[in-house]
């Protein structure tokens, strides 16, 4: 089964399961709405890619990680999107899950995809309870306080950011979580993936930033120009669109010679090498032709 | 050390860790603020109650369990009191988190104490992987969807509510939890241990009514009549208060003819017998010497 296929008849599952029985229609719907259409599914294609380069000996539990991952992302989507937030009113090309049902439906629809994303977990585990809960902590400790994305999303509520701090919880952390879950879902030590899911997050992040300041709606599926419009640090204000995009290519070259030694290392180079190209926009490259920009 | 000793321990040590190292400060600081006063402290003392009464052979779990159980159920009311729910200004006698803080602060707050609880879990199961999921699984179970306090949040925005499915997740999920993780903290299995939760969460949901429309906002600690207003299921507007009084007492003696054979099922018992009087509200014993009341 492709990489793809497998992570969405994962989520497909836990969604499934969330719905079972007598269950308030609304808030059931608004799982699956939430999670769907997929998109890129960057974070457990990660993490899919990590594991499989590590052997893949437990496929259930990787299916799991990558479904609980994703699971939590879109969670952390839905709470952003709301008024007190963001206040996006699409996503992924249509109504975000506030505007579609109700802003007390789109917590709820939050709260319960990241309940979700550990009880996948733990339901995944009875085969292997030790790697099973090495999972758990390890999305835990990437959600939550203090290094997580809610701290991430905490620091937009302060005076004085903690940059670094900021970007390595609120786009970093997931990242992480995904070149480390991979890593333990196929029985190997966590520590030595942290720095690739780092530098794979800070490219995204400049990534983001780039297709933030350079897109419209209908290219990005969500309103643009937002970081610019709630005050939050960017890296084409910092460095200009052809300075982004040089600091891009510097950390992925550091991602890839970060990847640990394994069986399926060249494969990840790789991985990581055609995420570059999809990564940087195409009004990015197309700006970079314009002399003296 | 007393169980009250033992739960404020386990809850305050999951907060600090939550609050460790580059944190942002309001955050940090909402976390703290939502578990504190402890107050009864009602779900983890039935938790640890009943794994004393099973043997409490691995205290560090127990304690975990508590302290998770405890940190979803604030996170629920910190979610809960929003001005998207019920919109409330006071809890345990203080400003509600959104007021004290913000609403952004507030929604991560709770969504932070949500995965803390798993978080809590997964790290105190190191000795005993096995129990540590099955903890885990329970809370996911009785937190999220299909059938946990989520669920039961989310039927409140359903014009035709299921009443038997809503007060089993809104109120009663998360005595099952107790019941059932104070079991499995100390090795047993969950399953005979639903209805003694499920019975006493039924008794809290007739105390709760009973208080919500007899008592003032002084006594409660947060505003009072709102069931009524928010037009939601009282048991006092359907029996009245000595119909209900009654209803309480009913359940309660099946709650305690519910108890699995264990070797401190007398101490239990006489826990809930405990919990009996404590839950009547004095206003509403008062209104039953009112003849014709």
């Amino acid at each position: 089964m492709s990489t793809a296929a497998r992570i969405d008849a994962a989520v497909t599952a836990a969604i499934r399961a969330g719905q079972r029985g007598t269950t308030p229609p609304k808030l059931a719907a608004a799982l699956e709405y939430a999670v769907t259409p997929g998109g890129a599914r960057i974070r457990p294609t990660i993490l899919v890619s990590v594991a499989r380069a590590c052997g893949d000996d437990r496929p259930e539990l990787t299916d799991a990680a990558a479904a609980a991952l994703e699971l939590i992302h879109c969670a952390s989507l839905v709470h952003d999107d709301l008024p007190m937030f963001d206040d996006a009113d699409t996503r992924r090309g249509k109504p975000s899950v506030h505007r579609a049902f109700s802003q007390p439906l789109a917590l709820l629809c939050g709260d319960s995809l990241i309940v979700m994303g550990f009880e996948v977990l733990a339901q995944a585990g009875i085969n292997d309870p030790a790697r099973a809960l090495g999972l758990i902590s390890v999305l835990g400790r990437r959600t939550g306080m203090p290094g997580g994305i809610c701290a991430g999303q905490g620091w937009e509520s302060e005076d004085d950011i903690d940059l670094s701090a900021y970007h390595q919880s609120k786009t970093g952390a997931l990242f992480i979580a995904a070149t480390q879950m991979g890593a333990i879902a196929a029985g190997q030590e966590a520590e030595p993936w942290e720095e690739l899911g780092a530098r794979i997050g800070e490219a995204f992040q400049v990534a983001d930033d780039l297709r933030d300041a350079l897109c419209d709606e209908g290219e990005l599926g969500k309103p643009a120009g937002q970081d610019d419009l709630h005050g939050r640090p960017n890296a084409v204000t910092l460095l200009g669109v052809r300075g982004a995009v040089g600091r891009l290519d510097d950390i992925l070259a550091g991602a890839i010679s970060s990847i640990p030694a394994c069986p399926g290392e060249a494969g990840l180079a790789q991985m990581v090498r055609a995420y570059a190209d999809r990564l940087v926009p195409a009004a990015a490259r197309a700006k970079l032709t314009v002399p003296g920009e």
